[in-house]
C-alpha cells in the first residue's frame, strides 16, 4: 500500500511537508511511518509547481527514508502546489519510469491502490490509449496507465469525468476478464492550480482519504504548531493517511467521493464511474 | 550504440571473458573500450546458462565498468554459454527492464541496433504481441518489443524464420507510418543450446558482426594466449565489433545474413525478412 | 537492527536459505520478516566460497525484497558456506562500501550492532588499524573499522583472541570518550572453512544470537522439509534471529559467548573482552 | 579526468550552464562532451546557494548524460552561485559520498586531478584532520580528505593560505612516502559570496583552469547568445575545460596561479605552496 500526499496553499519548503517534528501538523507520513512500515521501500516521487512551464518532478528508487537528495531537496525547493509519494511495488518493477507522481504537460496523478488482476487486463487497456499519447509512457506500472487513459478521455478539460470514465473502461474490461473487483484505490491529480482527489473502489471498501480543516480553525486547535503560522488560511493538505498526532485536525472523504481544492474551490462530491465513451476492442 | 558478446563452448569464469588482460581474445569490449566510448555507459547485462532450469540473468543500470558486483559475479560463475551486452541508450529510460539480454522462459535475447522512430510504431507492435505473452513485458525498449514479436511469431520453434517474420513485421508497419529504414542492427538470440546471430538492416548498412574462427587455428596464431588452453576445439565468440588487437582472428558475418553456432551446429546463411503473417490492425 | 544467516554444511543453492518457503527451516529472515520490518530496507550483502580463491561478495543499497538481481544469484550460486546480512543503516550512508558482509582476503566479517557514539571513538580507532590495511577501508561503518581492528589484532590466526581485543580496544577508548556502553552485537566471521560467531555487548545485554540443533535431529522434527533432505547430517545455520516457526529447532547462543562451526568443528565457549595490546595514542 | 564549472552572477537557471545548446556560452560540457568521453561517467554532483543557511547539494552515482532527476532539478532551480562536477573515478569507489562537491557548513570544494599514490599517504593525512572534523568525512575520495585538510588548516578564515597549506601537507607527507608528485589538479571553492579557484601540480604540468572574460566584451563578440542577456555584466564562469566552440571568450589561469571572482572581486594571483604548520606524526 502506498501513502501519498498533496499541498496547496502559500508556498512552504517541501521539508515543512515532508520532515516536520513528530508534533507538526504535516509530518510523519514519509519520514517516522515510513521507518515503522517496510512495504513504503519501493520507491518515490515528488511533483511541484513553481514558475517553469511544467511541474518539476524527482523520483528515485531507493526508500524516501534513505534518500539523502530528497532531504537536499526538501530543503531548497518551495512551492505551493506540491505531490509526494512513497511506493509499495505491487506486481511492476522497482524504477523511477513507475514511480509516481506522472507527469503530461503540466498535470501530475498519483494513486494508492491497484488495478486488480493488472496483466489480464493491461493491454486491453493499453490498446485504448489514444495513438497520440502511447508512445509516451515510459513505464509499466497500473497507475501510469490510468493516467493515460484518463488523459485519453478528457482529463484536461473535466477530470472528475475523465477519471470516472477511466475507472469505468477499467471495471468494464475487469469484468470481460472476469476481475471482481478490478478497481481500488484513492487518486490524485492536479493542473498546478486546483487539485482532485477521488475515493473510490468497486467494491466499495475504498482505501482512505483524508484532507486537513480550515487553517484558522487549525491553529485555534494547535497553537503551537509553527507551520500554522506560515501559511495562508486557505492552505490544504490531503493525504491518503492522516498524518501526525492531531485530534480534531483531519477530515475523512466519505466512501465513493471526490473533493476539488485550491484556486478558491473548495468542494466535496459524491463519485460515481462511467460508461467510458471510447471503443475497445475488448475481444481482441 | 551498444556492443554484446556471445559464447558458447566449454565451460569457463565469465572474467576470462569480460575482463581479461590486453591481449587476451576476449577481453576489452567490456573494459578498456568501454572505457573510450562514453555511449555504452547506458547499463549492461549478462545472461548465463549452467544447471538451473532458466538462465540467469544480472542486469545494472551503471556503467559496467563501475559495477563491483558485475565483477564479483564474473569472478564467480562459470558458464559455457553466455551472453553480455553493454547499453548505449537512444530514447528509452536507463532502468534495468531495458536492459538486454531479455529473457523468457529458457530464451535469451539482446540487439545492437534500433527500431528507428519507434515511437511512431511501437503501439502498432505492441498490439501484435500475443495476448498470453504481453503482460510478461517489463520495460519500454525497442528490443524488448521485437523479442516479444518473434516470440509471438514462432522464435521457439524456429529462430531464423520467427526473426525473419518479426522484422518484416517492422518493416511493414514502420512503411505505413512512412518511417524510412524501419529495422537496424544485430540480433543475438539462444535457448541455452545453439545460439543465432543476425546482421541485417533496412537499409542494407548493418552494424557489424564478428565470429572467432575455430580454435586450433587461433592457438596456432597466438600460441601464447593462454584462454586457449582452456576452451574446448569447437568453443566460439561471437561479437558486435572485434575485441582485442588479434588480426586473423576474426571473421566478418556478411551482410544480410545469420549465423548458427553450437551443440555441433555451425552455419552461416542469408537472411531475407519475410512477411509476418500476422494480422496487425494497422489502421487501427 | 540488522539480520543476518550463515550458513556452512553441504553445498545448497543460496535460495534455499533466503527465499524458501514460509515452512522451510531456513526462510523468512530476508522475505517475509523483511517485508514486515522497515528498518532492514538499507542495503545487504552476500558472500560466498566456492572454488575461487576468494568468497564472492554481493551487495546493493536497494532492499533486498526489492533485488531482482538477488533473486537472479540466490538462483544460481552454489555454496557449502555463506552469509547474507541485510541492513538497518545507523548514522553511516547507505552506499554498498558500508553493506555487510566484509572481506580481507578469503576472510568474510558481518554484525548486528553498533559501536555506540561512534562518531567520537572512530578517529581514535582509525589510528589503531595497522598502516598496511588502512588504506584497503573502502566506506565508513563502525563494522568494516571494527574487522579491520580485528584483522590488526591477529583475526587470521586467532579470531576468537582478535575479536576479543578488538572489542576491548573499542571499550577501552570508548570510556575515554566517555562512552557508557561502547559495544553492542553479534558479530560472524569466517575464512571459508570454520565460522565464529560472538553473542556480546559491553552491557551485558546483547543482541541474540541462535544456531540450528542437529540436521538428524531437525528431520525427526520436521519429517516435511524437503531441504533437510538435500543436507549433509552436519549443516548448520547461524542467525541474528530464528527464522521461520519451527519449535525446537533453533537454540539460543548464551550471553556472552562464541560457537565455532564447520570443518568437523562444533563448540560453544564463553566468550570475555581481552585489552586490546596495541597502543593507541588514546590522548591524541 | 573530472570536468567542472563553478559559476558566479545573477541568477541563473541551472540548466542554463549545464545543458544549453551548443553556441551557448556555458554548454557542452555535461552533455554533449560527456556524451564523446566515457571517463566522466562516475557520477556528479551539482551544488548551489539560495536563501537557505546552507548550499543544497544533489549527487548522484548515475553518469550525469543519463540522470533524469539532474534535467528536473536543473529546470527548476535558480542561482546565482553554483558549482558542477563530473566525476571520472580513479581508485575509490563510484557511490555518492565521493561526490563532489563536497560541503562543511556553507563551504563547497571541489577538484579535477588527484592526490597521487593516495593509498600511501591517506592514513597520515587522515591524523592530521581535526578531531572535531574527522567524523564528518562520510567516503573515501582523496578530494575530501584535502577539503577536511584545508578546513583543518583555515579555509573558512583564508582560503588561499589554507589551500596552499592543504597542498603543502599532500606534499610533506608525499615526499615522506617517496611519491615522486604528489598533488595534481585544480580546486574551486566557495563560501557562497566568493569562489576561489587554484591551478596547481608539483610537477609544474597541471591540468587546465578558464575563466569568462567581462560579459560586455562577450556580449559584442557573440550578439546571438540568449544567455549573455540574462546576466549582469560581472558574471563569471570558471571551467576546467573550454566549452561550447567561442573563440575569444576563455581565459586561461596560468599555472600555479589561482583566481578569485564574486561579490566585487576579481583577481588572479599566483600560488605557492606553504609548509602546512600542524604537526603530523609522519613516522606515526
Amino acid at each position: 500500500m502506498c501513502r501519498w500526499l498533496a499541498y496547496t496553499g502559500s508556498p512552504i519548503l517541501l521539508e515543512k511537508a515532508l520532515y516536520s517534528p513528530a508534533n507538526s501538523l504535516i509530518d510523519q507520513s514519509l519520514h517516522s511511518k515510513l521507518g515503522a512500515e517496510a512495504t513504503n521501500g519501493d520507491g518515490f516521487g515528488v511533483g511541484w509547481y513553481d514558475d517553469a512551464a511544467t511541474p518539476g518532478v524527482f523520483r528515485s528508487i531507493e526508500p524516501a527514508w534513505n534518500d539523502q537528495n530528497l532531504r537536499e531537496l526538501s530543503a531548497h525547493i518551495t512551492s505551493g502546489h506540491f505531490f509526494a509519494h512513497i511506493r509499495a511495488a505491487i506486481g511492476s518493477a522497482v524504477q523511477q519510469t513507475n514511480c509516481h507522481p506522472f507527469r503530461h504537460g503540466h498535470w501530475l496523478f498519483m494513486h494508492n491502490g491497484f488495478l486488480a488482476d493488472f496483466a489480464r487486463v493491461k493491454r486491453q487497456l493499453a490498446l485504448a490509449v489514444d495513438e497520440s499519447l502511447y508512445s509516451e509512457i515510459s513505464g509499466q506500472a497500473d497507475t501510469e496507465l490510468l493516467f493515460y487513459l484518463a488523459l485519453t478521455l478528457g482529463l484536461e478539460d473535466d477530470p472528475p469525468d475523465a477519471v470516472a470514465r477511466a475507472i469505468g473502461l477499467v471495471e468494464q474490461v475487469g469484468e470481460t476478464k472476469g476481475v471482481k473487483y478490478p478497481f481500488q484505490g484513492t487518486i490524485a491529480t492536479t493542473d498546478g492550480e486546483r487539485m482532485w482527489a477521488f475515493r473510490y473502489s468497486t467494491e466499495g471498501r475504498s482505501r482512505s482519504l483524508f484532507f486537513t480543516g480550515s487553517v484558522p480553525v487549525l491553529r485555534k486547535l494547535y497553537p503551537d504548531l509553527p507551520v500554522l503560522d506560515e501559511v495562508s488560511d486557505e492552505s490544504r493538505l490531503v493525504v491518503s493517511e492522516p498524518i501526525g498526532n492531531l485530534p480534531g485536525a483531519w477530515h475523512e472523504v466519505p466512501e465513493s467521493s471526490y473533493g476539488v481544492v485550491g484556486d478558491g474551490d473548495n468542494q466535496l462530491r459524491s463519485f460515481k464511474v462511467k460508461p467510458p465513451a471510447v471503443s475497445v476492442a475488448v475481444g481482441a
